[in-house]
């Protein structure tokens, strides 16, 4: 389920879905009940009822037996089929097409707004089918299917032998996949009391009220017998008192719940401090409060309906498609079950354990799965740690450490790092001195830049032309201008780019450079990297034939990172993995595994780093965990038999099970996507091959899930867009901006509220927007590894809409 | 459970647990079929069952059933009661003692390890009744039961209908509490056939096996005609086929289980990088590989065990209590079921959405229960980040900007730290960065510590007696020798202490410091403690009134902290919660949230901080996350038209749903547990009070699970024994050592070597150990805030034997 759609939230129609934890457990029993005995608490209310699928004759019943007992009600069944089997087995057996899943709930919606419309202030139930696993017509199972459409739920418990067992699992299967479940139901049992455990054990374990009631009669033979005493027992006291207060708990947990989310903005407003914002500018009505989240949408409070009058209707909520990768962390979408499952299945096992000098299961299995992804043969050694930005910090101690070492003992000067302008390494002080001086870190106290930044020819596609930019200026003087290609695939074709000898100017550059600072007694500890795009600097794609050069460059000078500064010392390498020059860290925290479409973003300059920092996909898009990987000539460094000269590193949480867990699957998933072709469509959209020769390796080529015409397209806006690049699940847009560029920008401003104004399709599929976020004047969209061909195409509408405005 | 218990893993005894989907699937007749096969094809292994609780007079037909179809079975109940309701019914209604969680599973594996010593090579089914979440005698529910056994399970599907949801419900409730599922086996049935769903199902989501076997023949009236009809269905080539099969997939999902283990240490030696850790004095029989954790217990792999030949039937596994509360982060015990459906809640609500400007209920409830939990009228905003290491420097950011604009925009000294000389704040450079030069950052390259660094009087019970020493050269000469006390309490209570004007020669020690750096023109940022218990510098207590009297004299000494070295400014704060003279940051990372047996450990001091740092104990002890708390004061500095005058800080899953639930169910459960007195049993025990006068408030004094005539008796084994403190769940045995004190001590590798021999009591409850932790000469134990008093028994007793030994 792709497709953007609003979940299920009005002011004034509650709805509730209605889940049994077995089959034949009195759903309909109670939500007759329930229905009729709103119908005569409030009698101005609507109660109306929506089966999504049915199956047998024998579910008609269901159906009589509500239209029969529930005055005034309205019940739709949407597909109906007569084979009394499991709903996947009767669509397939009745012939007709099976509707697709993205339908199936687009019609809920559709059926739910039309009632919202129509009929006001009331009452939908929507009914599942057997227990909450069991499958939909689609073969998923219903716990799964449903999650979008986000409706509370009211859940029958089982009062038969057996019953607690049924009743608690089916609960958590709904918990792990975000249902809330307010209110539990079952019969009152005398023999086996299910109900007084149940009652205690929700109540202790999930605050959740358990309510029982009596038995209905034993169905007669005798129809007209039935119908009286099934009559009779509805009206009984208890079961109306019953019914009532189940009723009571459900009308002020529907108000409760929009109470809380539209209390959130303001809520954050007074008590959060939010990263990287300027919060005098932010007021709560510019708070998105996110109810929940699901693929690659979240679901939003559309702002102005909180204070609009409850008889407008409106949808309180909104799907939002998530353009920026919630900080391009997202792979395998919000909420999967999948790595839910992971998550808790590690939980389960350990918790958190302590990791020095230990080991467990989900931490060795990722290691080595990682060293075996990277296909990089120098990495040999994995450290843990929590974000990319401590990652980061664990890459640069080690890098600098095995430079010092190699200065020699007497060498005092202190050593920088070499890096790209621009370059962005993480928040915690260490990571940021890696950067060169600009606004992120102009105002923080202890800021202290120590390195050299090379500028760098960037990639762009302006006017529908892809060329090669040189912008810095003294870069520009000596390398000249622009240079054009045929395509995206041909700037990425190093060996051909070599071969004519475009690498030439670029090592002049990077060399005379270098020879300066080794003349200016300069000192470096590592040359960082992140490869092929620069991400929180300014997402600028590189020129790679550029970095390829600068770390073959580095790797071959040993003389230019020695003490000596007079003849050139012999580099003290042994091996073929062993780092030569400078240590090179390779920051893979955004443009790695699978971001920009291949797993290592080294693979497409064809160098390996002595080391690789992965963050943000690595798990997926759930929880934070990063691995550092090492070569063992950078891990050998720190060996020693003096405790005090290991890596004195490691946070509380290192290695967490759960994290390690997490990413185990999120890495296989990629891989096993990959190896299916899931991404065939997007390969096949232009991209890979174009300004090939014949006999090239295709699959080595570059592609995007952003059609390379619509690329292209976009770039020949040309009073608005600068240029337009787009890789892997990237797409960055750099607007125009006649107050000059970078973080402080307002550019993309404008862009970027037209997404999020969005559409409108009520009845259907509810409204819908697209979140993004901006980085200066560069508006970028990323989506999941996971996000379809037809989402693509719906942004891509939007995105020329709303900048043809 | 929480007394230790080796989980059930031998080399030749197979164990398995028989889980049912839901009762009446089968469990009897797979159970029956598996070991009839068993038996059949490998006549020299032993077949055995167990059922640890049977109810009804029915079930001995179980029973009888194995019995005539098994041959050479043996088969064992543990509790039996006759009457035919659910077990925990049962029980309570047989009028006998109910037996203990901790009996019943201590009877299991006493029962295990019998077989294993005296039946050798073979299987030992272990059946559960009814299905997976059916309570069992103590009510607990036998998922939530018999997590600490381990066994590898087998799940018995339900073919009926309906059966495909409850199999998986079931399925998921017993994944989530770590249970390995092995294989699954239900009936064929021909009008559901579940067995087709659920084997696709299993294959695509979990990799788990789904086997299918004939459904057994009708039950006749005849009793020989039955058991000549199950006879024969036993025989019947397809089903022992079936059961072959099955059992030689869990024959080599056992060898795989055993080899997997044993690899781990040698794996991770290759290609682990370990935090903290000199890796060439650790060799692959020094990793401990950890099974599972459960409580406050690890199952460890017991290392000689690996190469012993397996005819010594030794136990594989050990208990090992987590003695470092895994790092300081344990509060609610390893794999705590209400902590994983805590995290999987939010996860299959949200994954992790992106929180920059935007805001989802969990981060919300948490700032909002943090506020509120803290108790410090000057905290109103939380910023959220990923461990401690990056909150420190988010604190610090805070500090440094806020006081830096109150220099001036004219002075452009740089601005240090005030801290406490040991105190230790996080790994990443600026965190360490806050920390004088020590060996942990000695050999960290870009390590610059900037700040001033305090000497201070710590509090130690050395021969019985609680002292206040005063050890830093300097001060000793100004503040002279020890200070004797009656008891730790005693030292806590600062307000009598003051009324004798103890505080004097502090103050008068901190003004004097304060004032020469000032003419030295030193300028300051920020205060930053760990308050009471500098941790990984040493667990040294510190004395409380010291760091009182320190925050005192800051705040009040506004004219020490202004750039005009003239005349006194007057303090440029308006209300009574702003910041005055330096910024206060408490890293209450460590001493926070019930480490120390209060809420907050400022309460102890009386002061409150400007800004407080929060992880570790924040989720329970499940994974990393980070609340850096600070004032509307020190909030509003950052707030201008300029967005980047925004602290610029934020982390890609910063505040992620996961964390911030878990930290909300552990928030709160540790706050159920201070209402409910759970402590109470540890208050009582010598602490609180001692010392007072009549008529203190005895609910504001010290405690510690730790009993004080343990703490005491220790404290006099003065050859070995330097001093003790506890206080809270910290212990703290600071030995002697000719050597020096500090990170490389080897002082308490003895005393860790002697705790981590454990003791082995075989046949009842298995080896068991202790994991400790040392800091240089300091051993440390710390246990969960869930950790009983019968556990504290045994460790003290073991912590006695060990050094006397």
């Amino acid at each position: 389920m792709e497709s953007p759609l609003a979940s299920l939230l009005w002011r004034s129609l509650r709805v509730y879905q209605v889940f049994g934890a077995n089959t034949d457990v009195g759903k309909t029993v109670f939500a007759t009940l329930l229905g009729r005995t709103a119908r005569k608490l409030w009698r101005d209310e609507a109660v109306t009822y929506l089966k999504p699928v049915s199956t047998g004759p024998a579910h008609e019943a269901d159906h009589c037996h509500i239209n029969r007992f529930v005055p005034g009600v309205a019940y739709k069944t949407l597909f109906q089929y007569d084979i009394p089997v499991s709903p996947h087995k009767a669509a397939l057996a009745s012939g007709k097409p099976v509707p697709s899943e993205d339908a199936l709930l687009a019609k809920c919606r559709e059926y739910a707004a039309d009632c919202n419309a129509r009929r006001g202030k009331g009452w939908l139930f929507l009914e599942t089918a057997g227990g909450v696993h069991s499958p939909s017509v689609s073969g998923r199972t219903q716990a799964d299917l449903y999650i979008p459409l986000r409706i509370p739920t009211v859940l029958i418990g089982d009062s038969r032998l057996g019953g607690i067992s049924q009743t608690i699992s089916a609960f958590e299967s709904l918990l792990l996949r975000g249902y809330q479940v307010e209110s539990i139901l079952l019969f009152e049992n005398a023999r086996y009391e299910n109900h007084r455990y149940l009652s205690d054990y929700f109540q202790e374990h999930h605050r959740v009220p358990v309510t029982s009631a009596a038995e209905p009669p034993r169905k007669s033979d005798d129809a007209r017998l039935d119908a009286e005493a099934m009559a009779e027992y509805y009206d009984r006291t208890g079961c109306r008192e019953t019914a009532g207060s189940v009723l009571e708990h459900l009308r002020r947990r529907h108000s409760e719940r929009i109470a809380s989310l539209e209390s959130l903005p303001e809520k954050a407003h007074r008590h959060i401090w939010y990263p990287f914002t300027q919060q005098s500018l932010l007021g709560p009505a510019d708070i998105m409060a996110i109810d929940s989240a699901h693929g690659d949408h979240f679901q939003t409070l559309i702002p102005q309906a909180a204070t609009e009058d409850a008889a407008s209707g409106k949808s309180l909520l909104r799907s939002s498609f998530d353009g920026s990768a919630s900080w391009w962390t997202q792979g395998l979408g919000h909420s999967n079950p999948r790595l839910t499952l992971a998550a808790a299945s590690a939980a389960g096992r350990y918790g958190h354990v302590m990791f020095a000098g230990a080991v467990h299961e989900p931490a060795m299995e990722l290691a080595e799965t990682l060293l075996q992804t990277m296909g990089n043969p120098r990495l040999s050694r994995v450290f843990y740690s929590d974000n990319g930005s401590t990652g980061n910090e664990v890459a640069l101690k080690m890098g600098l450490r095995a430079a010092r070492l190699r200065y020699g003992p007497d060498d005092e000067q202190q050593l920088g790092i070499l890096g790209l302008k621009g370059g962005y390494h993480g928040d915690t002080l260490g990571a940021m001195d890696c950067a060169e001086p600009c606004l992120f870190n102009d105002k923080v106290e202890w800021y202290d830049g120590k390195g050299y930044w090379f500028d760098y020819p960037t990639v762009l596609c302006s006017n529908g032309e892809w060329s090669v930019k040189i912008d810095g200026g003294g870069l520009r003087a000596e390398l000249g201008d622009a240079k054009r290609f045929r395509s995206l695939d041909e700037i990425f074709d190093m060996e051909a780019r070599e071969k004519r000898g475009e690498h030439q100017p670029y090592e002049k550059h990077i060399v005379d450079i270098l020879d300066r600072l080794h003349k200016q007694g300069r000192r470096f500890g590592a040359l960082i990297l992140e490869p092929i795009v620069i991400g929180a600097g300014g997402m600028a794609l590189v020129d790679p034939l550029f970095q390829r050069t600068l770390v073959n460059v580095v790797r071959r000078s040993t003389r230019l990172f020695s003490a000596s500064s007079g003849a050139a010392s012999p580099p003290p390498t042994t091996g073929p993995h062993d780092w030569a020059g400078l240590p090179v860290i390779f920051d893979e925290v955004f443009t790695g595994l699978y971001r920009l479409g291949r797993r290592t973003p080294s693979s497409f300059l064809g160098v390996h780093p002595d080391i690789s920092v992965h963050a943000k996909l690595l798990t997926g898009g759930l929880v934070p965990l990063c691995a550092t990987l090492a070569s063992e000539s950078i891990f050998d460094v720190f060996s020693s038999p003096d405790k005090t000269d290991a890596l004195l590193h490691g946070h509380s949480y290192t290695a967490h099970p759960v994290g390690c867990q997490v990413a185990l699957e999120s890495v296989r998933a990629m891989q096993a996507m990959e190896r299916r072709g899931d991404w065939d469509w997007a390969k096949n959209q232009g991209w890979t091959g174009a300004g090939r020769q014949e006999g090239d390796n295709l699959s080595e080529g570059v592609w995007s899930v952003w059609p390379r015409d619509f690329v292209e397209s976009l770039s020949r806006r040309s009073q608005r867009v600068d240029g337009v690049w787009a890789l892997g699940s990237v797409l960055a847009i750099h607007l125009r901006d006649g107050a000059g560029t970078g973080y402080s920008s307002n550019a993309a401003a404008g862009l970027r509220e037209a997404l999020g104004r969005g559409r409108d399709e009520p009845g259907v599929r509810g409204p819908w927007n697209v979140h993004a976020r901006v980085l200066g004047n560069v508006l970028y969209l990323m989506t999941s590894q996971t996000t379809t061909e037809s989402s693509i195409r719906q942004l891509t509408e939007l995105v020329e809409e709303s900048l043809a405005t």
